[in-house]
């Protein structure tokens, strides 16, 4: 089967770490231990993963000296591609020879293509990098063009905000699609892929957008023909009624019951609605089934025995 | 033809320039227009980059703020094969766009494999990152165990050194093949690679280092198996006898001169040397050319009729 896993942001950065070289590598560990267990059946696998924390630390960094220039956050975009695709490509490549697998693993720079007439680009809403005072995102805001919204309490409430368009294509699927032909382990759409948008004379040019990683991920899943979507996430389950003393555990769920949940607002926008729109999309795109489920069941949820399934 | 190209740090960011997002697309456009000519004669391409002044300004950023971690070298590398490799993708691919052709071009992150027991380790000799005085480098180097080594005049004399190894092998030379084959420009080993070293038990580890990146073009042409090597500079042509009295261009080299300069010190360590040597390593490999010269004469070059060419 050809399988495409999104990674949560969470899964490389935990709550309360600092972000160091380190934690990334013993995350990313314990990321391959359960990867493995997939490729080891003689899946094909694609690994798409998010990219929040390691992009605001970048963006932390950027604006802390006025020496070197910032970098739009396309390009931190493919900079975490690099950063995060090399310690996944290095240390699932360890594990995999480890227990006597010559599969190659590669990582490929993706774009993927937004259009600029998507309401999204109206109203910015995606928060990236670091908190800010009032008065200092008034400054940077008029600086860089930035846009700063309030997002939390206290007086470091500022965040930048940004579009998060809906992913149209992948600039580089078909190469996605070869390399997995050839049997090696592709890590592709790393943070939602780098956004870029088409000039009238059809030249790609980057935006500062951050698309949905998991959106993204179902791009993929449908220009690769897989014949599965996992997102892996840190619950075990999609719930119904969450946080109230309705909630219910979510083993399967029909398309059509998926719509009309995400229609009534039961996935909160920010997290667990894309994600089940990811699964509506790829489930009405072929048929195959989605699930969404915790990472350390990811061969469990792929068999269809843990998680909370999408089917049509 | 299967050419490897290495560029130039400077074809990317020219002097003066502070390197901005959009200097770095300028300079790239340019670059561009010369590897179309050579991609529009039919000829496969793999393209190598330095990534110098984009992870000294990394460096720069990282350094100056103690709210996020530093990574390692090694994972600067990494975040430079993103971003530097994102832009010439983009780039490149809406330059052949423009002329009608439909080449894919992909940027694949590369890990150089490198001995520990090269001697380069035991003589860190590559400055990289920042200019310090002498209290500041002191006490950066106790804190992060970097070493520091006086390179300049003034006050700010200061920079970090790091071992220059040789390369052994490419990680994913594999997967560059694979892509090369299937019709894609391949963007790969930028910044000479992302060291690793192997573990007693066969993982690799990252290593702080910098592998000269037109010695580790020459490994990629190797593994190929390219029919030439460019290495594009902004030189145009290699001289004998710099900068005396008896100074003169050199159109072709054998071998046998070319060692023989280089032994007499004639090409120094930190310039045309490791460029020169390149060259000889891929020469005696396959008993193809290899050429160095500038990067606007490119396709001149690889006719053999520009630049200095390095025969059997």
């Amino acid at each position: 089967m050809k399988v495409v896993v999104a990674l949560g942001g969470n899964a490389l950065a935990q709550r309360r770490q600092r972000g160091t070289y380190s934690e990334l590598v013993e995350n990313v560990g314990f990321v391959c231990e359960e990867l493995v267990k997939i490729i080891d059946e003689g899946h094909q696998l694609v690994i798409t993963h998010g990219n929040g924390p390691q992009a605001g630390n970048i963006a932390v960094q950027q604006s802390s000296t006025g020496q070197v220039p910032e970098m739009p956050l396309h390009v931190i975009d493919a900079m975490t591609q690099g950063q995060i695709g090399y310690i996944i490509q290095r240390e699932l490549g360890n594990s995999l020879r480890s227990l006597g697998s010559r599969r190659p693993v590669v990582s490929l720079l993706t774009q993927v293509l937004v259009d600029l007439a998507d309401p999204a680009f109206g109203a910015p809403s995606k928060p990236i990098g670091p908190y800010y005072d009032r008065r200092e995102a008034e400054r940077i805001g008029k600086e860089m063009g930035f846009l700063f919204k309030r997002v939390g309490r206290g007086e470091k409430a500022y965040r930048r905000v940004v579009p998060s368009p809906d992913p149209k294509s992948i600039v580089e699927s078909d190469a996605v699609s070869k390399m997995l032909a050839s049997g090696a382990i592709v890590i592709a759409g790393g943070g939602g892929g780098i956004p870029v948008a088409k000039a009238p004379d059809g030249a790609y040019f980057g935006v500062d957008a951050v698309v949905d990683k998991d959106l993204c991920a179902e791009k993929i899943a449908e220009s690769t023909r897989a014949d599965s979507l996992l997102i892996l996430t840190d619950v075990s389950k999609v719930k119904s009624d969450f946080g109230t003393p309705k909630e219910r555990d979510i083993d399967v769920m029909t398309v059509a019951e998926a719509k009309k949940m995400l229609a009534a607002g039961q996935f909160p926008p920010g997290s667990m609605g894309p994600k089940v729109t990811a699964c509506v999309r790829f489930v009405e795109w072929g048929g195959k089934p989605a699930a969404i489920g915790p990472l350390n069941k990811a061969l469990r949820i792929l068999e269809g025995a843990a998680g909370t399934r999408v089917v049509p």
